[in-house]
């Protein structure tokens, strides 16, 4: 379906510049989504709202109600691609102080699909081991803000193209999640992925995988995971809600070839889609 | 000296919006300083600006040679006030990779001071105890970042304006700051403040009294530091670039007088300005 590849939208109008007293760029207030739309939907839009609404009640904002049919709308003219949106608390005075009648701000920026190579899915992507560690923050753990400074110095590490991606571990060294992605890895005849509840972002592909795999009869452990564990795993994988799920075929040391249960994760991605 | 009392600059043009794709919004990627501005020049420049180069270096980021001048300029043409000051990453494209040709963009905001009642300097003012605890993260630690999600959700705690400032302790519930402002008690003989490779935001006002102290002869103790100890304190202050030295008159169920030592800590700050 062919749309308008490339816009961005401020509250609904056609705009590319923010006010300088938007708290989104003063202190990073505010949170993001990034949908991945296939003929003029996103269909994984519900758990974006879900994400959302827990960001903004993590963040004391509340959600615009106009969100839903700019959204839809802006879907339906981008036809595929992605929509990155922003909200966030809009403008306010100096000072860390919320405003009493802040009214958030809709940033909504359509594009194309990023273009992934084909062979990071079809051979999978080897992991950067990411000296960064993720703070313990329980207070924004899992939700999707916009204070991403932890995210850029992981990415920073590395510039050459061998790595598609980066294991990043929280401060008492356990992983957590790849700088932009979830992680998953099969051990022991179950998926395991890594439980957010102190840092991380919870990924809309990652809830989805586990409520796939969920209605498939597969019991999926959320929990603390150990480096140890993750190497000695039997699969590993990452996903997001842009390019699916990689097979992960190399961290540090240790090498995986692609397995079975890898490429069940990567269709049951595919049906988010279909 | 009467100036223009607001005005707002992007990399040296008046402007008053950023474009969207700026890294600066999209992941509080860059930094800020707000420095007090009297009488055409800001007397810690020099102070604010080896904060600045920490945090380039902390975020590698290159400081925009531009700066220096743009700065002076923006002061004598203010008189008196604050500018604020943000460097951020500058545009790029959707990832948190570094863009290999990144131009840093420049926002300096000018504005009167703020109008803070002349009671929290001369009476001393009451702290309220936050219960949002600050992430401990080596990598971020004492620089002035655009990640503040913490400091908003800190200030949101209270309302009343009872409580001119709050308390800030890190994930093990140690003191590190206020939310806009740093801390320093006086016991056994000594002034104390926190120390801050943790978490916490360096302040160039705590740089200038630590610096005011020790050529006065004075020790003062950086190091970490416990509730009990502080609350044990003979007495506490907190201060900042824009409104000094505030005597800390109550925390909980603690309360103070301004003792003769917060009062020199206060005609230390003054000389900062005069």
């Amino acid at each position: 379906m062919p749309g308008v590849s490339r816009f961005t939208l401020i509250n609904g109008r056609e705009a590319d510049q923010l006010p300088l007293s938007d708290r989104g760029l003063a202190y990073g207030d505010g949170l993001f989504e990034t949908l991945r739309v296939v003929r003029g939907k996103a269909p994984l839009l519900a758990l974006h709202q879900q994400r959302l609404q827990r960001g903004c009640q993590a963040l004391h904002l509340s959600l615009p109600s106009e969100l839903e049919d700019e959204l839809s709308m802006a879907a339906q003219r981008l036809g595929d691609g992605v929509i990155k949106l922003i909200v966030t608390r809009g403008s306010g005075q100096r000072g860390y102080a919320i405003p009493q009648h802040s009214e958030p701000s809709r940033i909504i920026s359509a594009s194309p699909l990023p273009d992934y190579p084909a062979a990071h899915a079809e051979q999978g992507v080897r992991l950067y081991p990411c000296n960064t560690r993720l703070a313990l923050q329980p207070l924004l753990a899992g939700i999707k803000h916009l204070n991403r400074l932890e995210q850029v110095l992981a990415r920073s590490e590395w510039r050459s193209g061998e790595f598609a991606e980066g294991l990043v571990c929280d401060q008492l060294g356990r992983p957590v999640e790849c700088t932009m992605s979830n992680l998953f890895f099969y051990a022991g005849g179950a998926w395991v992925t890594p439980e957010l509840t102190q840092c991380g972002v919870q990924g809309v592909m990652r809830d989805w995988l586990i409520a796939s795999l969920q209605a498939h009869g597969e019991a999926v452990q959320v929990r603390q995971v150990s480096y140890a564990e993750l190497l000695a795993a039997d699969e590993v994988v990452c996903c997001n809600s842009l390019f699916g799920v990689w097979p992960v075929i190399e961290l540090a040391e240790r090498q995986w070839s692609v397995g079975k249960h890898s490429r069940q994760m990567q269709s049951l991605a595919k049906q988010a889609y279909s």
